[in-house]
Formats: structure tokens, sequence, C-alpha cells
């Protein structure tokens, strides 16, 4: 199996780290490296849970820091009702980690991985998308040597659904809008995978509860960690259960056919009231910015199918 | 029959002219004034035109002169490809008119008969929302004293219709976005009438040549000034006839039954690329930002049936 190649570009995070193991755990990934930004946690804390999931989990890609806040102005306070104060769901994490992070920035890693091996390289970007801009500004050449881009951010509105932030924006992107405005104008092949999708993959206490039992350490770590982010997304009108933002980020990654998806250029308001809001057009729409794809549906048992066969490391659709 | 006692906001303009004359003969309308802005042509020619209005058909309403420009910033040029160099298809219009323009300009006409006839007072505004801004920011107190406003403006992307002069903005909107903030913030029950239901609504050659044998001199006029604007038209993909966008205002105001509504509080992007965009979102969005009501959908033909009738005097269903 020719396994794809990734960088996965995160701020641990709760769903996060559910992610990471999703991917870390697919057969078809080889997991380069993991860069850290600023997010859910403050950027020493989501470097400290990295380096966490690194050791708990023997994950053999390398952890590389990223910068501390966005393109322009200050870091917004991280959600600590969601993720919890430590950005794991307040577990205990040890002081001391065998882990240590890479002597690269964040995005410095990912532009030397792009050049070293041009066309094979896949991004999974699931937080702020600061390295990733910081990465093009600096080598604007390593946009066309990309294989893909995977972002998790975003609400275009396709099913009624729009911002978790404000009205208007999804937090990824409402953390740093210049730099997804920025990142979705290179021309390198991206899809954005949107509040409009996750936002119908619910993750049940009861499927929760399985996974903890047949998944070994990953299904009771997983269970460990979401208790607090189940309990807040009770507090926005979810009885049961709660989004897999994330992780839907790299379901696309491993099987496309999960989703629908729109073509069109994609820009993000980046001052005003609607800062953050992010708007899919017509082809053409704004000279010659690049089409991007945007997720506008999922087939959403199927991918918690995926989610949980991939966990348990049996094929989806054999009995666990 | 108790009439609608009317003020239409105008930027003449082909269509506003055939709007203003499906709102001055229709029974259950008494227009009380006709209030100018820049937009389809200066104030000067807007001006012009209504007064040419008011004189060929008779019209017993004043006409009351608007502002030269937006709020902030110069006026957009006229965009005379669409409604010709006179903003009335190019038609001949004397240059002595019999009609004069009234003592108020338009925003202290609109607060004065606001007043002066507290909650009997409706508003068509089918220009830039620059006269109804002033006269809400000068008179505050009015806007519980308004019956009612539709406004011909925006698009909110319902059926994948975005903007016509940006991707993402309608041109009344994008003429004065902060007129348009302003005014659909205000405590008055306003619908807003967009491209996402005028783009549905299409008066074909066919429908304009039927027009001029049966409605008379109006009728005549109208297939008039429209030449133009019908060919500009095939330039933008319609093979056959123009979207009737000013018109659906007045036909909401007529009979609201013809539409589906949405409701929510409106915001206008008023600054960078989105300028102009109009979104709604859900009750408590923005605070205490009144609900407003957006059309998401027009019975078309009942539309074209409604105007046919009022045209031609007879009430809808009966041969003319």
């Amino acid at each position: 199996m020719i396994k794809k190649d990734v960088i996965f570009d995160t701020d641990p995070g709760v769903d996060d780290a559910m992610a990471l193991l999703f991917l870390a755990r697919a057969p078809q990934v080889h997991l380069r490296g993991i860069t850290t930004g600023h997010g859910n946690g403050d950027i020493e804390n989501t470097t400290r849970n990295a380096l966490y999931l690194k050791d708990r989990f023997q994950l053999e890609a390398g952890v590389y820091r990223g910068t501390a806040g966005p393109l322009k102005g200050e870091p917004e306070a991280p959600p600590a009702f969601i993720h919890g104060e430590n950005a794991l769901g307040d577990i205990a994490i040890p002081a001391e980690l065998n882990s240590r992070i890479g002597a690269q920035s964040a995005h410095q890693f990912i532009i030397d991985s792009v050049r070293q091996h041009p066309h094979q390289i896949s991004i999974v970007a699931v937080g702020r998308l600061t390295n990733l801009a910081l990465a093009l500004r600096e080598a604007p050449d390593i946009a066309p040597l990309i294989k893909e881009v995977v972002i998790m951010g975003g609400a275009f509105g396709y099913h009624g659904h729009t911002g978790n932030v404000t009205p208007l924006a999804e937090a990824n992107i409402h953390g740093d809008p210049l730099a997804a405005e920025e990142v979705l104008g290179a021309a390198c092949p991206i899809t954005v995978v949107g509040l409009d999708v996750t936002y119908k993959t619910i993750m049940s206490g009861r499927y929760l509860d399985r996974l903890a039992e047949t998944a070994g350490e990953a299904g009771r770590f997983i269970r460990e960690i979401s208790r607090g982010y189940e309990r807040f997304h009770q507090t926005v009108g979810l009885p049961d259960g709660f989004y897999v933002n994330d992780s839907c980020a790299v379901a696309y990654l491993l099987d496309p056919s999960l989703f629908t998806t729109v073509s069109g250029p994609v820009r993000v308001v980046t001052e005003g009231f609607a800062e953050g809001h992010t708007i899919c057009s017509r082809e053409g729409a704004w000279g010659s910015r690049p089409s991007q794809r945007v997720c506008v549906d999922i087939r959403a048992d199927a991918f918690l199918e995926l989610y949980e066969s991939v966990l348990v490391g049996k094929p989806a659709g054999q009995p666990a």
C-alpha cells in the first residue's frame, strides 16, 4: 500500500486528539509530523498535549511547535469551558514527558517537508491556519508542491448552520481570519470541511461507551477526555453526545466518497461583524482566485462506522 | 376600501418606472409621495425622470428630491449600460416639465408624513436606502410609527443567487451599504425583496408586447423604455425578457401571499470584498437587533398576472 504522507496541524483539544488517533491508526496513513497551534489552548498547552499524545500512544511523528497567536492581533482566550483548562478535558497529564519538540518551527517543518517531498505531502489542518499561512508567506513556491490540504473550519450556511463563535463564524477561521483568507487563496488543492457537515456527525454517549470497550486504550482515553466536551454540547442543545468536528477532516483524507462537495473560490471576511465568515462563490468571481472544494454533505453513519473501525483496528463492515 | 398610504422611494430607472406605474394604478393604493435617490441615474436625472413620470401619467403624488450620494463616500457611476444615459431607456424627455419638486427634502418628507400619519404610512424603497437612513438618523422616533417598509435589495443566496454588482452584493445595497445596515436595524416591520425572488420573475418579449397592446399608454411606454434593458439582460444570459426587480417590492405590498418569507435579523457588510453582502441570521444572533422578513420564494406566474391586471385595469383572473 502506498501510504498518504501526512502532516497534522492541530491545537489539541479534545476533538483534535480524537482526530489524531483516527489519523495515526489509519492503515493508509504515514503520519510525518504534528505541528501545533494556538486555539483550543494556548501554544504551550497545545504543544504539551501533542507531546503527551505522542508519548502515550507511541507516535513516531515529531511534534513541531507553532506560533502563539494569529497573523494579526492577539490570540483569543482558549475556550476552557469546552476543552477544559488543560484543553484535554482536564485529565491528569504528567509534568515530565519523554518526547521533545522538534528543532524546526511548525511552518518551517511544513516548508521543508513539502520541498523534500514535492507532490507527496497531505496536510490536515484542524486548528487556526496560522502555521500554514506563514509557510505560504515565507515560501510561496511550495503551494503547487503540496499534494492536498484538508481544513476543518468555516461555516457556509448550506443547511442553515452558520457559526459557532459568532452567528457567522466558526472558531478555527475566526481565530485567524487573515490566515484563512491567505491560505484559501493558495494554488493548491484545498478541501474545506466546515460546520455544514461536521454538525451532521454526532457521537452519542452509547457510541463512546462502545468505543471505550472495543478500542482499547485509545477508546478508553477518548471516553475519558470527552466527558466535559459532551457536557458542553448539552448546553448548546445537543442532549446526547457531540459533534465530531476535526475527525471529519481526517475522514475526508481517508475516504472522500463519504462527502458531497461543491467547487468555487472561497473567501474569508477579515473585519467587521462578519469577521471569519466563509463564502464560496462561483468560478471566476474573484479574478484568478483558485477554486477550492467545500463539503456540503456527509454520509454520517458511514463516517461513524469508519471512525470506529479504524480505532478498533478492523476494516469497516466487519464485526468488531 | 381603506387604501394603503404609500411613499415610493426610487431612482428611476427603467424597472423603477415600471414599478411606479404598477403602484400608482393599484386600486388599493394611495400614492402620497415619490422620493428620489441616486442610483440608476444621478440625482438630477432620477428626479427629472420622476417629474416626467408625474407629468406623463398625471400622478397626484408630489416628488421630493433626495440626496446626491451615499452616507459615506461618493456615489457610484450610474449604470447607463443598463438603464440608458437618461436612465429611462433613452426615450425623448421634454426639456420643460410641468411638475416641480416639493419644498421638502426626501428624508424630511418621509419624517413629516410618518409623524402626521402614525402607523399609516407604507414605504416601498427600490433604490439606495440613503433617504430612509437619513430620516431614521434625524428622527429615530419615527421607526415604530412606520406601518411597514418593503425594500427591493439584497441577495441572500437562497437559490444560489448572489450579487449583481459584485459576486456577493446587489446594486441597491452596494450603492449605500451603511444606509442599508442602519435601516435594517430599525424597529419597524421591514420586508426585503432581493434577487433571490426577483430573479424568478421574468417578463418575456411576448409578455411586454401584449402589455403594449392591452395596457394603453402605460403599456406602450413600458415597451418603449425597456428595449435597452432587455438587450442588457441578453448580455447576462437571459435570452428573452428581463428580471422585474422593483415591481416585486410593489407586489409584496399589494399581495404578500405571493411570497414565501423567513424571519431573522439582517445585517449588511459595510467594508471589504463582501461590501453590500446581506445576511439573515437567527433570532437573537445580534443582540436586540430586530427580526425582519426576507423573501425566499415567489409565485412568479401569479405575480406576472397581477402586474398585467393592474396595468390593464382589470382584476386578476378576468379576461383582459
